[in-house]
This record gives structure tokens, sequence and C-alpha cells, in this order.
């Protein structure tokens, strides 16, 4: 199994904790964003949809996107289970997953994607253009102060975003409060249950990842 | 297990067509989304992010957001298969499903949403109000003929989106076309693989639920 990668970028990363949460070492090819790597032919050839993470498996096949790749790991690496082990468990991980990629991954993307000159035309991943958006930035921002206020809530009476155990939906949460910081927008600091489970969560090992 | 339904809502849909392969029939209790019943005090225990499908299990606990719905559904009754069986399979109709989600039921949802006098200021799904972005309808049209096209081409040498097998990544796709029809978006007649596949699927009794 190989990873194709890009050190900086927040979407690989989240593999890459996974993985380290997985205790397992796989081999990293970067793939030069910022040159447009992502959008040549041979690239296209592992991942049509021109974006990283992308897990080459053993027999050749590639999976790309994030929670895709990290299902395949669960699947062929059940332990410490990221994903839940009893099937109430499993949809209620992937329900708090889902919204902290849509309510606070997706906003950060949003907001970095449409503001940053780096994507002027490049709004949107994937191989077509796409022009930037101002309203869309300024409706991530909103969105990400709303999210960081429902987290500390949530985190008040949980240990972590799903209950008693660390969870996929901890890895999408941790790295989007990073990817918000590109945008300058950080959780206040009254936001002290949030604050508390972002130390936690920056104790782990596998965090440096 | 309830499921909380609208019947003309896609999302709720695409959990109910899920249910139907599974010969499952479950007990339906409809939300009135038009007169603003997801907002309600009463609608927030069961689901903060006020969106319908929600499914109630049998102990009183809930799950929102279809993907999630349709995980505990297919852990908890595997026959037929729409999520795959091994690692590999699991995982590529993951990604699938993902860029069905990503590539046309957003761009579908972002269209209507965001052109519709009826969700003035609820254009994105949440409990918080959001403004209309028309520039963000413009790109899901745009969006939506990109993934047409795409579509036609992997039906080309696919009976189904993720190859010889139907998965939840066809129920996906199918209802993305319904859904882009409020908008008077549909696929150009020159699209055949496309107009195959969707008769095919069309055919499936599951399609009427």
């Amino acid at each position: 199994m190989k990873l194709y990668d890009m050190t900086i970028a927040p979407s690989p990363r989240r593999v890459r904790i996974f993985l380290a949460e997985k205790k397992l070492e796989v081999e990293t090819i970067q793939v030069d964003l910022m040159a447009g790597e992502q959008h040549t032919d041979s690239f296209k050839k592992l991942n049509p949809w021109c974006t990283v993470p992308v897990l080459e498996l053993d027999d050749g096949s590639t999976i790309s996107e994030i929670s895709a790749c990290c299902r395949y790991i669960e699947e062929t690496h059940p332990e410490p289970a990221l994903m839940g082990t009893t099937a109430k468990e499993k949809a209620h991980i992937a329900m708090w997953d889902l919204h902290m990629e849509s309510d606070g991954y997706q906003a950060a993307a949003d907001t970095f994607r449409n503001t940053s000159k780096g994507f002027e035309n490049r709004a949107a991943t994937g191989p077509e253009p796409h022009a930037q958006i101002p309203e869309l930035a300024e409706r991530g921002k909103k969105q990400l102060n709303s999210f960081f206020n429902f987290l500390d809530s949530r985190l008040k009476d949980h240990e972590y975003i799903c209950g008693k155990h660390f969870s996929i939906a901890d890895i999408t949460a941790f790295v989007t409060i990073d990817f918000a910081k590109w945008s300058k927008i950080v959780p206040e600091t009254a936001l002290s249950n949030l604050k508390r489970w972002q130390d936690q969560i920056a104790a782990r090992e596998s965090m440096k990842a």
C-alpha cells in the first residue's frame, strides 16, 4: 500500500493520522499540488478527480477520497477501531464524521479556496476550473464560528466527539481547526471545552503525522 | 426502527430506496419541512441538524445523515450488499458514492436551494439561516452538466456506477438526476449510456419507494 500525499495539505494529513493511529507505516509519494501535478495525465490515471490523498493498493488499484481511504484501512486493520465496532456505533460515528466534514472541514475549504490567490479559478477541487465566490468564503467563516461553538457545547459532556472513545470524527474536527487557521479563523478562547479537547488530541503521537 | 421522512424530498427518498432494496418495511413519520417542523424544539431533540431523514432505533436513539442511516441498515441487514462485502469493494463503493454525493447531489442541492423562492435565507441545511448565493447556483448547474457527461462516460463500459453490481452509488446518482429536474436541468439526450442506465435503474421495484 502506498499513499499519494502532500505533506502540508490537510486532506492527506487526515489519512496519515488515521494510519498512525493504526501504527501503520506506508510508503508515501509527494504530489506537487502547487505545480499542478494533480492535473497531469499520469496522475489522472490514479485519480480522475485530481486530488490527494490516493491509496494505491498492492494490486495496483487506487482509492481516493479521505473517508474511502480510511474505510479500506479500517476494514483491513480493524484495531484500534476508529469507525466503530457495532452497527449502532458505526452509524453514530459515520453521522458525526459527516457533520465534522460538512459543517467544519467543508466550511474551512470554502473559506480558504474562495479567498486565496493561489486558488483563483480553482475554488472547487476536481479537473474543471471554477471561479472564486467571495460570498461562499463569507458563509464559510460564519459556519466555522458556529461549528466551533457547537463543538464546545458537545465537548462539555463528552470526552471525544462521539463520546467515550477517540474516532475518525476527532481527526476530522482537529484537522479542520488547523485548516481554518490558514484563513486566520480561530476558536474564541472562551470555548474552554473545545480547548480542553484540542490539548488532549494534540498530545496524541499520531497528530505529528 | 422508524424513519422520519418527507415523501417528496430527495434525501429521505434515498433511504427509502435503500430500505426497499433490502425488502424492509419500516414505519415512516412525515415531517412537514415546508412548514418548518424541522426547526421545532421537539424535532431538534431527534436531530439537532434539522434535516430528514432520521432513523429512530428501537432503543430510542437516532441517526441522521443519509449515508449514516444506510450504514446502520447495511450492518444490520447485510443482504443484498449495497455497500460492498470485501475491504476493497467497501472502499471502492464508498469512493464512488462520495463522488455521486459531492459532484452530483450537492450540485443539485446548491442549484435548487440558491434559486428557489421557498429557500430564501435557507440556502444551506441546518439550524442557522444562510442567504442565497446566485453564483453558487450557477456553479451547481455547470457541475451538474459535467457530472452527467462524466456518468455517461463511466457507464459506457460499466453496467452500474461501481461496475457489475448495483450499489448505494446508483441510488445517489439516480436520485440526483431526479433532483436536478427540480431546477429544470436534464441530461442531454445524446448521453446514451446514461439513458440506458437510467432506464435500467428506473425499472427496479425499489425506485417507487
